[in-house]
């Protein structure tokens, strides 16, 4: 169906790589430990390392191997293994809890803010990520993110792209998939999205996995809008 | 236990009356809707039987007559009946519809913007209400509720006072109950929310109810907090 910007009711936002930039954040605060505690790590390859358990964690919840669990709880899990394999010591507790939670302080790709203030003079604007809801509320109040609604997986006890998440976030909405436009730097999240009946909206990040990506750096299909910045999307969106 | 603000990470806010006047404002938009209509209707009384059908009704999914029913569907069953109670005709779907979302359209009391604004400054604000989240959602757009989170009912599926409204509230902010403050002016949800082991804080609404109110005008019990307004409430919080 030809897409018509005035159906949509809401943006429903890929975090993780669409809105913030994990990969620099958590180098950042990795060399803040590293620092702190007199380590030599490469912190781009744990960044990297800690982002590959990702799938493979959210697995074992999908398939029923782990009940429901919360991506905090699947980051520490990731990172106590990473503890060992980067033979990184001598952390507390809770300086391990604090750098776990390092992903409540992503920083978000330069065009963010001001582009969500535009998108949201018209449209309503939710997460559909697989962060849980604190960890997203943590980060939208550092950044300034200004979400109507932080959805997704934890309500919907599902990761993506496992179709009730994306079916539960709209039904939360109060809206039809077809009246949502699900924003997202991955062709894979956007193709999930689109076969549960959302609208769908590319904004490629390049260097989201560093200065060597060749994933994801151009839309594999014919997406309703594609857009180089969130302020690009903003524009062609008539915001 | 006593009370200490600096244990609080979140506060969790009731919002029909607590947050929003209600009464004044479906009065406000049934005479909108009675002089487009030419009907002769007292809205002060139409206002009141809505509200009255809201505890019968949450009753029956409370009670497991119906399934989970959002909160949008129940008042339009209450609204459906009211119609015919007093004898208001010739209405559309399309304008029943409207009618039925003026509760999206309520007003907040003088105080709250401010104060919310305030508080967050310090506190992580959560709703926790029995509205469904596009409701709360439309109503802080419009209003301009600066809410970090919508959670409550729909996300528990559990309507308060019925403890897993309380508890997955928390549990969805990464906090334990006791991290959270509910906020109402209603002494019957803060004995529910202190039992499921929240700490709370009574901002009475004397005229929640109009000018005769005689229910909830004063504290009950010896709350945690009591405040005047949301401007007092952050005063008394440090904000």
């Amino acid at each position: 169906m030809a897409f018509e910007p005035t159906s949509i009711k809401a943006l429903t936002f890929d975090v993780f790589g669409t809105v913030v930039d994990w990969r620099s954040s958590i180098i950042r605060e990795g060399e803040a430990v590293g620092q702190a505690h007199k380590l030599s790590v490469d912190w781009g390859k744990f960044a990297d390392a800690w982002r590959g358990l990702y799938q493979p964690m959210m697995d074992r919840v999908r398939t029923g191997e782990l009940p429901w669990t919360r991506l905090d709880d699947l980051h520490r899990m990731a990172l106590d293994r990473l503890l060992k394999d980067f033979a990184i010591m001598g952390l507390s507790e809770a300086q391990i809890d604090d750098l776990n939670r390092a992903w409540h302080r992503l920083d978000p790709w330069p065009d963010v803010v001001a582009g969500l203030t535009r998108l949201r003079r018209k449209y309503i604007l939710a997460t559909l990520s697989n962060g849980n809801v604190a960890l997203i509320v943590n980060m939208a109040r550092r950044a300034g993110l200004p979400w109507d609604a932080v959805l997704g997986a934890e309500v919907a006890r599902h990761y993506k792209p496992q179709r009730e998440a994306y079916l539960t976030t709209a039904d939360l909405l109060g809206l039809r998939p077809e009246q949502c436009l699900m924003v997202a730097a991955h062709n894979g999240d956007l193709a999930k999205a689109s076969e549960a009946g959302l609208r769908t909206a590319f904004v490629p990040r390049p260097k989201e996995h560093g200065p060597h990506q060749t994933k994801d750096v151009k839309p594999a299909q014919a997406w309703d809008v594609v857009a180089d910045s969130f302020l690009d999307l903003a524009t062609r969106l008539g915001c």
